[in-house]
């Protein structure tokens, strides 16, 4: 299992726009599927899933902005995959740290 | 204000090593200083300031993990800045795309 | 057509690893390909292509280290999708910018 | 030594915007200074220099758009910094995958 972060940012969208409205329908996106779990953040939308299918729903959720008539959208993505420790989680990871502290 | 996304990775580390340790490290370092507030997630850590105070920041963030003996470091991050929106914050960003849901 | 850079960072490889290593095979997968255009530079490859394709392939090219023994990988991606001027270039972006130099 | 890879992008700039003005602009800061050799390509502005240089001037070239009337920056960086193998470049580093190919 592999765990990600994307941010999908709208350009060109004026002085008015707003940001939450495509990152809301992209959240809709993401509840009506269920390969792979997610959780938003201030800064993106945390994804838990395998490489493949994290991979295959950014290229879809990179579309929904311009079905809202962004005209650009620009997408930032890490995905971090430990073949060699699969069953860890994004909990798993925070936790790993808290036990330390 | 800005709110910013900083991940640090240690490269070179060898199979048996765990993020967690600097990470945690890192995690200290943040709770010793005021100016930028900050939430761990599962894919880095969420801060929330002033763009140079944020950048200033990451410079230090950046060298705990060769204070801890990893011999390269890579650090992604991402700052997002609404000047026209100053009063924003991480928190903010995640109510205003809730509230549409 | 999009445009996007991705950095696929091999972890935990020990002090004595290189990472040119995996990142010629990636090349050399991104040779035996024509769907996606692409230019190697000193943080990253630039690609050239639809997003689905750069999507796909990225999920392609983050396979290549685990091929070669590296226990974790890490990648990271962003994507420039400009649907406005689709006809926009890696080279015609640098240009655009030398014309105003 | 570091390199890095830097994208200092505007939001909420409208329809008719051109990113390659305030790029150029970065361009010309760029050429000012003499801490941090730097590189444009179609995804953005490669760096090299020591990760405290860069950070700073990370920092300096954030703020340019604003000048320009830009409401709202994003910046994305990644910082390479293999202090094991201090003398790399980013020329080194093409040259070392290209000697596999």
């Amino acid at each position: 299992m592999a765990t990600a972060d994307i941010t999908i940012i709208g350009l060109r969208t004026g002085p008015d726009s707003h940001a939450s409205e495509y990152i809301a329908e992209i959240q809709r996106r993401l509840a009506a599927q269920d390969k792979v779990a997610y959780q938003l953040h201030g800064m993106g939308t945390s994804l838990e899933g395998s490489a493949d299918d994290i991979f295959a729903l950014a290229a879809e959720l990179h579309k929904v902005p311009f079905e809202l008539g962004v005209p650009r959208v620009y997408t930032v993505m890490k995905l971090d995959d430990p073949a060699d420790r699969p069953a860890q989680t994004l909990a798993d990871k925070v936790d790993s740290v808290k036990n330390r502290l």
